[in-house]
């Protein structure tokens, strides 16, 4: 990952921002422009310089991963260390901070900290976030990487199919799915995985339980790996035994609202009118109540990232943005089916990223 | 858990503090109030009431977990709605929020949806954690499920002891770990599984990678499990191959401090004295400078809690409470070495709730 031209974009940002100075606290935000990846951190940037502060327990890793920014160790928290830095840098006259990852209590501390003179003012809250704006289109690089998660992840699904069987336990299959996910090289899970079994697949976020599969009935599995530090997000919805005709037909109905989706992701294309592709489709079959999330997500270093792909959303996609298409219908009581799969926006359409197949799979 | 009385001790806080209205929006202050596990909602308490607020993917979840407040379905932002709802209950002139868990952004969105009259001075951060200081004593319910989960997480260590050889790469053996976790009734895992060997053990933070591990060296695991949504934290560190003179040395070095520090666990102690009696040890036997970080810290539905255990806390123990004793030294390039057990303050003393063998154990 080429942190150097990262903290560069963001120069060329602040400068036309007329930002001279910035906190950066976001762990996601400091490893995107930085490369570090430990839990305690803040960077500090301004036009000339970038510093990364960190505890030492991070002298080793810090080192080893950081060439963008200067690293220096401190004994209290980093970012009070970072502001306290940004207050001396010559032409620094004020700093911006993000809102969105700073707590009231964290501006009180940071403010505190600063010399008397710079408490007023010194610290300015971003009217829009600057490094979250940057990583909302990805790079080669990080494309390069996100396909990979992408592909490991879906490899998964077709690795459980083996061992799916009623009477199994929730967790079985989530542990197969994760100890599978480990071997191949996965950092972990990008989120608690979703087994949901019979009824409990009306759950939206049913995470895998101690129930047995049923001999007949539906089984939600959402899931994603983490690599090199990127999120993968994908569902498949699977019947055991023989669906009636109503669940078939809720089937179809989800799969025909994804895939009107996934087409309507392209170049240019404002996140509602993909939202619209879906609730379209699930509302001319009667299912539109039954649909109570919004169609997707961007995803990336973080599991749930901008853009929102919900209805009304202005926002339009981008070529290399990557987002997830996951309509669902929900039941409750009774049944639920949600499929999803994880897409590139490239100038010439959206690129699936998860290749399984999305037919009815009866088990 | 009886979250009716934790609300009803919440109340007694809140009349003591002057306090007719409180905003909760920290998730696991959410759940340990109402039993809501889901990932979107927000609670407000009055002296009289008690509403939590989710979206509708939460429904069906939320109306079979919550009996200690009425549930409200919304389609904005859940805390939104808290502070609407509690701006028109009668007798609340002004609600707290807690500082610590609203961003600067929130704080101004929560702002803005007010009704004009109440913009200036209706949210009112907390000087001092309400929810927060219920949650770190442990109630009798809380301490079932916390033994219960430590126990679980120490006998994943035992077990993966049989599949520790030189050569497997160290995801091998976290998948194993967390492959038998899951089996085990784990809900998932509390942070990302330490597994970190030869050199790498001298990172305290060093997640597994596909390194394979070495003839010669030690091998430090760090791992917890998630059970009924609280968490267990354990360290061992083993050695495979003989150790050298040094290696043993700076071994008993770090097992004597942590059992210093066990032993310094009472009903009443300083988290400051707890912390120096681990660094007192290792300061006599030349290796202060190779602790690199604080003793402990508290655990519970999130794996760092208060207190903190580190050079002088004044904050005291009480019974009840769960902490870390977590002692290592680093020596970057070369090895490191931790132990950690989960310690439950008693009135008798700290009573280990990880009993796994200290001792050397060479493989």
């Amino acid at each position: 990952m080429d942190h150097l031209r990262r903290i560069g974009q963001l120069r060329r940002r602040m400068t036309r921002a007329g930002l001279p100075g910035l906190l950066v606290t976001h762990l996601p935000d400091v490893r995107y422009l930085s490369g570090f990846t430990g839990s305690s951190a803040a960077l500090a940037v301004t036009r000339r310089a970038a510093r990364l502060f960190t505890d030492g327990r991070y002298t080793t890793q810090a080192a080893e991963e950081v060439a963008s920014a200067k690293v220096q160790i401190v004994t209290g928290p980093p970012a009070v260390a970072a502001v306290q830095w940004l207050a001396v840098q010559s032409g620094v006259i004020f700093a911006g901070f993000d809102p969105v990852y700073t707590t009231v209590a964290e501006h009180a501390r940071l403010r505190a900290a600063l010399p008397t003179a710079h408490r007023r003012g010194f610290l300015s809250a971003l009217p829009a976030p600057l490094v979250e704006t940057l990583r909302l289109v990805k790079d080669e690089d990080e494309l390069t990487v996100m396909i990979e998660a992408a592909l490991l992840g879906c490899s998964l699904f077709e690795h459980v199919l083996g061992i799916i069987r009623p009477g199994i336990p929730e967790v079985e299959v989530a542990a197969e799915l994760e100890h599978r996910a480990r071997l191949l090289g996965a950092e972990g899970m990008s989120f608690d995985t979703i087994v949901a079994s019979g009824p409990r697949s009306a759950l939206p976020h049913g995470h895998a339980t101690l129930a047995r599969l049923p001999r007949r009935g539906f089984l939600t599995l959402d899931f994603g790996i983490i690599l090199k530090g990127y999120c993968s997000d994908m569902t498949r919805t699977v019947h055991l035994g023989a669906p009636t005709a109503k669940e078939r037909a809720a089937y179809h109905a989800v799969l025909e609202a994804q895939e009107a989706a996934v087409a309507a992701v392209t170049d240019g294309a404002r996140c509602g009118d993909v939202d619209e592709a879906a609730r379209g489709v699930l509302r001319k079959a009667g299912l539109a109540d039954a649909f109570t999330h919004s169609t997707g997500h961007g995803v990336g270093l973080e599991i749930h990232e901008s853009p929102r792909i919900g209805a009304g959303q202005a926002t339009r996609l981008r070529s290399g943005m990557v987002v997830t298409i996951e309509p669902g219908v929900y039941f409750p009581g009774r049944f639920g089916i949600r499929i999803e799969d994880m897409v590139a926006v490239t100038r010439t359409g959206g690129q699936v990223l998860t290749p399984a197949p999305k037919a009815l799979v009866e088990l």
